[in-house]
């Protein structure tokens, strides 16, 4: 079958030979495996960008990844949606061929004390598909584990579905904090892909004021489509003093982090109210300079996430089927298969604030 | 009447002119003024330690402190006890001269917002009696707001008294955490005055497992007079390898900061299991390099901590009480009011190691 391959920085492939995964063939064991045909495939988030250049969660030629056991090159693709084509003899499932669905790409042992504890999403082998082996988005086929295929809804088409993720890990983020409709003033760092996300989420759950730091002038006409009740460009703004001002002079109850900067950190922790409440949605790249004692004086609480469990997926595809989410328009552009580096990432990467997410179209 | 007080850095007075505060008269606005003799004061805490030597809750000659409207000089002395000689002729409580008191040293403006939510600890313009002005605990006589001022059982010395300011801040921290008696495991860094109240605090609330890193020996031995069931050097082990070790592999579920240098910051952050918590304690001198990464994967929780609320008070005196708070060792040595500098701050700081916590007898 086809299969978009990362064998190295900046080195994807399309492949034409790649061995189609068999249900209950290469995952026997689990038992519980269904595959479907992935239609459409989404890049473009943060992450994968990350990865094209500097491999995290991708494993190297001479580290398999210990859940899937598969090393460079991988399939590539962790933001996907697509139509089941089989059920393994033994899947536990009342999902069936025909069902168009959206996949949560987790990779958990299910045995650590983070899996046993039910925080799959801090596994201590933990990965994704579509990253650390286990097939991809980005593949005609792909084997995975019922638990985490969510059956559509009629009125969710295929391409928003492949949306279902990014906001998931934004909808786990806001969902670390009780907001309070009509009543919770919220702070965003970043209108990137995740950043818009949690500016929906916030929306959903009737946040009052949702201020949004961001100085590229297209994300910020994105905030403010999504939702955004006031924008602070940090470039010619204080983006405390402003935060304050706008709510009141006290601060902004909850502040969620989703550029990952030492600037939106500092920030961060000054801005919120007395007791506020810090939520971290970034992956750094290196150590940054920090003052604990902005957490100290007005005792803030600084909460780290990662990924999402199945709730997000289901909550997140509950809010898009009733309308309380819509992020069609987070999707800026559609590409072929085999025009994904020239056409995805390039634009990705070099109109960097145009875009948002670009669909690939697997079919063709 | 007599009163230690600040004139700069490392220059401390005692002066017998000072004129002595009368009850409702500079704070006749709020006419709930008591005021007694302190046969006791208490110094060492590292607090104090440090504004002897850079001022930062005492306000400087020419910046009265928003509340107390005082400058440098200033009376010092916030651990105290005493006893009640007069009561306001408006003051609502139920206090009577000749009752033995601890008094907390909590300034509060009552005004702003953190004030009006109750978290009268993260006052805007807050401060501590016996640092910024409203009097101190070395002196004759001082003034405060009944709210503030706790009754003891009979139980209970004014020597003894004396230490429930620095174990209210020990309790404040560990109340953040949900500690569970036989079950929870806490990692304690740091066995100065703070660090040795968080163990016993920690240990009046049955935590099942109290691991304390260390690197003086004096006070490892504290530590485990205290409650320490495991110590860790982290000059010659890894905290947080030995730390997983002790916790089965997993990790402690809280760590609480008392020592707020990189290294605590980092370690704490690495060693607890996924979804635990860290309770900083420790004050920061300055910027410190911290990848916010360590909280993200097991998405960990930092929570920021200052000083204490009335019901900490309350709580510590309520323990010491009925013997779940055993606190008598931290007093390590008695000094007079005119041998402060001498024979209190020096051995503090020459031989830090050694010494808890100094008392000093304003009796003489």
């Amino acid at each position: 079958m086809r299969a978009l391959r990362y064998h190295g920085i900046k080195d994807l492939r399309l492949e034409h030979d790649v061995p189609e995964p068999k249900c209950g063939d290469h995952q026997v064991k689990v038992k519980r495996q269904l595959r479907w045909e992935t239609p459409y495939l989404l890049t473009g988030r943060s992450l994968l960008v990350h990865e094209y250049f500097s491999p995290t969660f991708i494993p190297g030629k001479d580290s398999p990844h210990p859940i899937t056991k598969e090393a460079m090159p991988v399939a590539i693709g962790h933001e996907f949606s697509g139509e089941v084509v089989e059920i393994g003899a033994k899947a536990d499932t009342s999902l069936k061929p025909g069902d168009k669905v959206a996949v949560q790409p987790t990779l958990a042992c299910f045995s650590c004390e983070p899996c046993r504890g039910g925080h799959i999403n801090s596994c201590e082998k933990g990965g994704f598909v579509g990253l650390s082996g286990g097939g991809g988005g980005m593949t005609d086929f792909v084997c995975v584990d019922p638990q985490f295929v969510f059956k559509l809804p009629d009125n969710i088409s295929l391409d928003v579905a492949a949306l279902v993720e990014p906001l998931a890990v934004a909808w786990h983020g806001v969902d670390q904090y009780d907001v309070r409709p009509g009543e919770t003033d919220a702070l965003v760092f970043g209108a990137g892909p995740i950043g818009l996300a949690v500016i929906q989420c916030l929306k959903a759950r009737e946040a009052r004021t949702i201020i949004v730091v961001e100085l590229a002038k297209q994300r910020q006409e994105h905030a403010l489509h999504f939702g955004a009740t006031h924008l602070i460009d940090p470039t010619k703004e204080d983006t405390v003093k402003r935060a304050k001002e706008i709510t009141n002079g006290v601060g902004p109850h909850v502040a969620l982090d989703a550029a990952g900067v030492p600037a939106s950190l500092k920030a961060a922790a000054a801005a919120v109210k007395a007791n506020g409440t810090i939520v971290n949605i970034a992956i750094w790249e290196k150590e940054v300079p920090f003052n604990p004692n902005l957490l100290v004086f007005g005792e803030k609480t600084y909460v780290g996430v990662l990924g999402y469990l199945q709730k997000d997926f289901a909550g997140v595809i509950e809010h898009i089927a009733n309308g309380t989410l819509k992020p069609e328009k987070m999707i800026t552009g559609k590409i072929k298969i085999d025009r994904v580096p020239e056409d995805g990432f390039k634009p990705l990467i070099e109109e960097k604030d145009k875009h948002v997410k670009i669909l690939v179209d697997c079919r063709a």
